[in-house]
């Protein structure tokens, strides 16, 4: 990774005993942890610990930019995923366009941590916020920000702040379109359509380009949620062609986002289609989870995406983070407590799957196929397995999560780890 | 609240802009927060915020205080609820005599704000962590730890690692005794007896008390429940005296110890009946979620407390923590978008519940009964409301909570506030 001084001091800030994964009895500087020695297995730290595997990233990112390079898209990662400014230095230094945030507090983060662009996928409502935004950019000539607009009343206050605010500048603004049933976004080609004349007659807005997400439908029935997905996606760039075919696009560029990280593949192929336009078109994919994908929901999703693509994904994303736990106790045969809880692991989705199991001292982790994980309290796990299972007291247990961003949400910091769980690093996130 | 030097630092340190709940464009020291003139109402933070209303949380660490007394019991609040210093010292200021912790980062917290007695709810098993334990126990003769055993494994342990760490002192260890199909804890008379025996046959340990939990049980089979809550508590005071026959006690007294927020009533009822031992009995409850109780899981258990006695309990815990959302869009007629979500509220229970909405501007919050959340995204709440509710774009919502540990971890900074919500301090959690 690259760094900035505000990353430099971030990593050589001092740790205090009482951090969550490192078992400190005394102050450590951060930029110290890889002389540690430090390695998951050998039963030495204080578990539960977050570890991301550093081979894993490093193959996520390259496969997300050659993905998008070769489908001509730019990458503005979510990073409300991981609110890690190393993670994000790491998405930037893989060439990545922006970095896309959900609130201004987050997008604060970004900036204090040398993020130069982003992309606010939302559109923000509270004056404290629009002002804080418009201060950045009345201060700081070198940043820059997209936002979202889906109603009149969110433009109106966007101009008003900005007029009084940041007047030298025009904040360039994305109209967002949704489904009838989803989540925010004008409902609708008309809705749409009036938005962005209304954007582009505030004097203090130009409208810059279209938005929308279609990553949320995920449920059980794939065929209504591919149609939603490519309903949303059509509309889109319909949007887009009639926003420039009514001069409505002001500045060198149109730009065009979408892509979680459930459909980027529907997404990049769409917006491949779009051509013909007044002027560039700049295609934007957001995913914020490809990055460490997960055990669970995505790399379910991931599969998908092999079953349509075939060659291109067979080596694609891989999951990056691995939780490990120790057993604390194994009071009934068929039952093992685990140090993790819902205060360390995502649970929205599913809970955790136990993937392996290591006794300290022994060669290398054993398969844990045969368990489960039934229950999470705050501070504990149940674990399932059966009664003849060896698991004893003072073991590990490595879980994959399903869902990476209520997982980072639940760890200031997390380790880095090689290929043989020796820990070469931490990231840092704030949430 | 009073103050030692490390709480009068935190109180003192720097906020930076990107913390979430405050509208900060430069860095502002968090004394100087109740400077600001801030009220949530008055729509100018950025939303959501975390409220916690001051004199509610007198009111609750009085009547707990007096609950207390009245029992005969002595409080140790479970600290892993809120993990705030500024809380903890609330609770001791009333009267605690510890703060429980779950695991040995939380308690190397709170020893770092200037916690001078702890019981650890959990046996730790990890090699750090006992070391780390003990580390403070050999360094700080002022400090003292009550930690469980469930087994002998763990009982080894911990003796061996203060013979070699700290061998001038001996650990005060409770017997940890569950039920089947429970948590963690030795399972039945016989599994605690043995393991008492172990724990004062071990030359660095002593046997200073018994330990269980009750909380867990809050399902929808109440009777079921309250059997085994009954249950639990039977075997615990005939191991006590069990174990005070067979002379395995060591120390001027003995712990009994129970009692989460769900049926602290039951437990100190159990616990008053345990006397005619050979030296004195100190009770301790460990409830945590009284502070703040809740507006869902907590409230109907005081519900239920207050059926069982009446008078006593009527002016009992109130719920103390709001969060405040701002209306984002409203893009259909029945639904409303609020900047809230998995990364802001508790949902493991129940979905957060509106409770008023209010435009900044008006005179006071207007009930918002007939209004629900259906669902959370990580950054959004999905708000289902009749159509034709006036509630537009820029209003604000404010939502309790069902779970108060699964919602504190969301929050860095905690906002305190007066009865017309101007906002006069903050508090920290470390999670």
């Amino acid at each position: 990774m690259s760094a900035n001084p505000s990353l430099l001091a971030l990593q050589s800030q001092t740790l205090l005993p009482g951090v969550k994964g490192l078992p400190l009895q005394a102050p450590l500087r951060q930029d110290q942890i890889a002389a540690q020695g430090y390695n998951v297995l050998d039963g030495r730290l204080s578990y539960p610990v977050a570890v991301l595997r550093r081979s894993t990233l490093e193959h996520n990112l390259a496969w997300m930019r050659g993905f998008a390079e070769h489908a001509g898209a730019l990458l503005a990662p979510h990073g409300k995923t991981t609110m890690s400014p190393q993670l994000f230095q790491a998405q930037l230094d893989a060439g990545a366009w922006a970095i896309t945030l959900a609130t201004i507090p987050q997008l604060r983060v970004a900036h204090r941590f040398g993020v130069r662009r982003v992309l606010l996928a939302n559109q923000p409502v509270a004056y404290a916020d629009i002002e804080s935004l418009a201060a950045l950019l009345r201060d700081d000539a070198g940043f820059d920000a997209w936002v979202l607009v889906d109603s009149s009343a969110g433009a109106a206050r966007l101009n008003e702040v900005m007029a009084r605010t940041a007047p030298q500048r025009r904040l360039p603004v994305l109209v967002e379109l949704g489904l009838d049933g989803g989540r925010t976004g004008a409902r609708g080609l008309d809705a749409g359509l009036r938005l962005a004349r209304e954007v582009a007659a505030a004097p203090q807005l130009r409208l810059a380009g279209i938005e929308g997400y279609e990553g949320l439908w995920t449920g059980a029935d794939r065929a209504a949620d591919l149609a939603r997905v490519h309903a949303l996606l059509a509309q889109m760039v319909e949007l887009t062609r009639e926003c420039d075919r009514a001069g409505l696009f002001d500045g060198d560029e149109i730009l065009i986002s979408a892509g979680g990280s459930a459909y980027f593949d529907f997404v990049a192929d769409a917006f491949a289609a779009l051509d013909g336009l007044s002027r560039p078109l700049k295609r934007v994919l957001r995913s914020g989870c490809y990055l460490t994908s997960d055990h669970g929901l995505y790399h379910g999703l991931q599969q998908e995406m092999r079953t349509r693509h075939g060659a291109e994904f067979r080596h694609g994303l891989q999951p990056a983070l691995e939780l490990w736990a120790m057993v604390q106790s194994r009071p009934e045969p068929g039952l093992a407590l685990l140090t993790l809880g819902k205060r360390d692991a995502s649970y929205d989705v599913e809970l955790p799957r136990p993937l392996q199991w290591h006794r300290p001292g022994e060669a290398a982790p054993r398969p844990l196929r045969e368990a489960r994980i039934g229950k999470m309290n705050d501070q504990h796990a149940y674990l399932e397995l059966p009664p003849e299972h060896p698991l004893q007291v003072g073991d590990l247990v490595a879980v994959g999560i399903s869902h990476p961003c209520t997982t980072f949400d639940k760890w200031p910091l997390m380790l880095l780890s090689d290929d043989s769980y020796g820990v070469t690093g931490a990231i840092n996130t704030f949430f």
